[in-house]
């Protein structure tokens, strides 16, 4: 699912950071380019924003879900481990199970919206 | 399910303003207390914004979800119209049935938290 999505899942684990949209798009963008400083400029975010997200991510779980190698040319490279992949995964089927059980509701709600373009 | 719920779900239709766990929780205090003041002051959130929530919300379905009248003693009354009252219970149960739905998933999750107590 994208940013597009219709429904948005954010998680709460007992007042650690919460995990939502934006760190799971994080971690499949730095999977993708293999960098953070490359992730967060492709995502418009600052270095210093995604390394704060990838710090918050890698410290609240038992493992890090990113590794990450500072220094050369492009600021160093990096990759989920193993729990990042596993976290990402379940994130995500989370996502579209949500999405298919609440078909019936969302529909329903889509039939109480207005037409917004009337109203301008 | 409350604010401790593990599972936040925030709906997006298409560009309109969001809806998610503050607008239902605001949904329940206006319907229990009978006044968009009174539930603001509940939910420690000032008049205006409490207003501009509502606002939000019946701008956004065909239907205004609050019924409000203003003036007298404590500020006029309000209660949730037959939309307001739809949409709060799809809302809750897409809740309920996106946490159903996703049991195996946040299991998969909380058994990779680490233990934050520990790190301190």
């Amino acid at each position: 699912m994208s940013e597009d999505s219709p429904i948005f899942l954010r998680l709460n684990f007992d007042g650690r950071p919460r995990f939502g949209p934006g760190k799971a798009a994080l971690l499949e963008v730095i999977r993708d380019q293999g960098s953070i400083t490359r992730a967060g400029k492709a995502m418009g975010m600052s270095y210093k924003r995604a390394w704060s997200l990838v710090e918050e991510m890698n410290g609240m779980f038992a493992e890090p879900l990113v590794e990450s190698s500072r220094g050369g040319a492009d600021g160093g490279g990096a990759r989920l481990t193993q729990a990042g992949v596993t976290v990402l995964a379940a994130y995500r089927a989370l996502e579209q199970k949500a999405a298919e059980a609440g078909v019936a509701e969302m529909a329903v709600l889509r039939g109480l919206l207005g037409d917004m373009s009337e109203r301008r």
